[in-house]
């Protein structure tokens, strides 16, 4: 089956080494025809080419790897390369997070298959996993660490006892984190990535907005003070169903020690889902990276080959955001007086502490989607405040 | 699509129950034809009969799920209906441990497939995800807690304090160990297990013997020492390949804290595999237990109904096993003098101590295989030493 690939960085490089070396006999049977780039790289492989129409207009290629991240021209090309009979198989989350409902309904029209097992936990067979759950349960929660970024820089600050600033430069020298942060440490990768998960879990359609707070104002004491309680702080995702009301967030949770979501360490990634015969099912494994993403997209081009994909969402379930279904404490630092957070909290703050010389608030079980707005209010006073929701045991 | 099961007991029960309970798309397709059970139950279940040639006969059945355990009938059941034409999906690790090759060869000249994902795992897709992780990947290794009542049991001698009988009578009583709790707490179900997945994984016939050494001397001391050195005792089955050298082991180890396997607690389950792109991927989840166990039976069924079943092993590697390929330092509690240690260790006796009474030794790192066969040596003046591998950080 002839493949091209959309962009040869990272990861569409990492699809043609699998493709070109690869020994089984699923991988022999795919041959690259076609690699799209910008003019000034088309000397570095002799398939390259920098236009579409070459491709589109192929009629022996099957199969178009989207790898080039962003939503444009991403979402051009995927649209054109579906409505010209090809299947599509992209990594790409953003475009996806926005897309995903369109991208299928063009390939059903088309009679072929969009995948995208890649876009949420790298080479983890996430979705392929939630999709052949659902065949029998209904999914009742999903969460879990998905950005292994952040989970680096998290685990090194707890191990190494070295401020968020000094741990982020290590994970950009070591590749692990992009010179612009933003998407990792922010939750933003987090959220395309849920947003995915959920309408596939769900079978709803994607959520607009997802309360959402990264680990950007993390601090030494945070940390310290998780170690103090035996717990870990990690940046989860999480979103939970019941019936046709849903609801989902991004944040900081502490977890006790001792625990799976707690023993992820480096730069992994753990996603669990729920369902009422299977009970719990999580797996873990890399979360980004070349080889791994790129394995990720060949099992999709190999599902396509076998006529077996399995991924895909049907947006039948009118779904309601509930924010009363995820309720936990919470625990803040803030520079605020106890008088400015009781202003803002009301009844639900409980407790003041001091920690390390850093002062902390702990709340009554209060609304996920409450706190996350609340702490909009805490920042405005102290843009240095970050919070944590305390998860403790799940298993 | 018509189904027969030929037992109903808690796993073929629960496959009634999804079967006829399932709300699914998928599941809605399938029917419950038949039910084989002994005369003495007919009275159960409108659909029981209890006669093999009923089912056979019947060619509007196209599945037939085999819950019987034990080696006969089941095997002779298994043949007979793969030869009449009829898919067959099997929960029955110790038949399966024996005649996977039969049975796969038997289906391929049926014209039909022989699954058995719940025979590995419970309700874990393992085998599913080692068949489509080798679509790539050789697999280099696979290891994990493959048993729940042994998990169950040394969580929670290291939860409670207590000794061994009296958590395998709690096990007992709550229905996490059988009366005869031999093929749990020594280590069979896992070999069980470990030769189908190890098949599967290196594409070579069954291993016939696995060195295994399970938990049934384990004492509270041993707990003690492990929890004093920041460790976990684990009941681990192992495989790792180099090229066509494979060797196996199932052993209690000790495992650092804040690994994701001393991670695993009550009666869950861990399967991990390596491989070259991918890295490591891990599964977790109920091994066990009525409905996830039925739960991956009706996996099969859907993938057989899909046309889209892949764990097939296809035994073309002559696999030569290699006794040096597991190497590790091992600390055997026995009550030997340092000189008798000394007479059966040779120069790999490293060190001995004292710990709560109990008189401790170390070894260097050795191979596996000739620790297992030294301790028969050791059992001989002991019958209650206990041993484990120090496996320590893995991730």
């Amino acid at each position: 089956m002839k493949v091209a690939i959309l962009g040869y960085g990272t990861v569409g490089s990492g699809v043609g080494e699998i493709i070109t070396n690869g020994e089984t006999a699923d991988v022999k049977t795919l041959c690259l025809a076609h690699i799209l780039e910008r003019k000034e790289n088309l000397h570095l492989h002799p398939l390259m080419c920098d236009d579409i129409q070459t491709i589109l207009q192929d009629d022996s290629v099957e199969v178009v790897v989207e790898t080039l991240g962003g939503i444009e021209p991403a979402h051009t090309f995927i649209i054109a390369a579906l409505s010209a009979g090809k299947h599509v198989v992209s990594a790409n989350k953003a475009v996806i997070a926005v897309y995903l409902k369109e991208f299928q309904e063009c390939a059903q029209a088309h009679g072929v298959k969009f995948l995208y097992e890649a876009s949420c936990g790298g080479g983890i067979p996430w979705l392929h996993g939630l999709a052949n759950a659902k065949r029998i349960d209904e999914i009742e929660e999903i969460h879990g660490i998905f950005n292994g970024t952040s989970n680096y820089i998290l685990d090194h600050m707890a191990k190494e006892h070295q401020p968020f600033d000094v741990i982020l430069r290590k994970a950009q020298d070591l590749g692990y984190a992009e010179r612009d942060p933003g998407a990792d440490i922010d939750g933003i990768d987090i959220q395309n990535k849920l947003k995915i998960s959920s309408a596939l879990a769900f079978d709803c359609d994607i959520p607009e907005t997802i309360p959402t707070f990264g680990i950007r104002n993390i601090s030494k004491e945070d940390i310290e003070y998780a170690a103090s309680q035996h717990q870990k702080i990690k940046l989860m995702a999480e979103a939970v169903r019941n019936n046709d009301h849903f609801y989902a967030i991004v944040e900081p949770q502490l977890i006790d020690e001792g625990n799976m979501e707690a023993s992820i360490n480096e730069n992994l990634n753990l996603t669990c889902l729920y369902g009422a015969t299977i009970g719990p099912l999580m797996f873990y494994g890399q979360g980004a990276g070349k080889l791994p993403t790129a394995n990720a997209i060949v099992q999709d081009i190999i599902d396509i080959q076998n006529q077996c994909s399995s991924a895909v969402f049907t947006p039948k379930v009118k779904m309601t955001y509930d924010t009363a279904l995820i309720q936990r404490s919470y625990i803040i630092r803030a520079t605020l007086k106890e008088a400015d957070m009781k202003a803002i909290l009301g009844d639900d703050l409980k407790q003041c502490f001091a920690f390390k010389g850093k002062i902390y608030y702990q709340t009554a079980k209060i609304s996920a989607y409450w706190m996350h707005d609340k702490m909009k209010d805490i920042l405005t006073q102290d843009k240095e405040a970050f919070m944590m929701g305390l998860r403790g045991v799940n298993a």
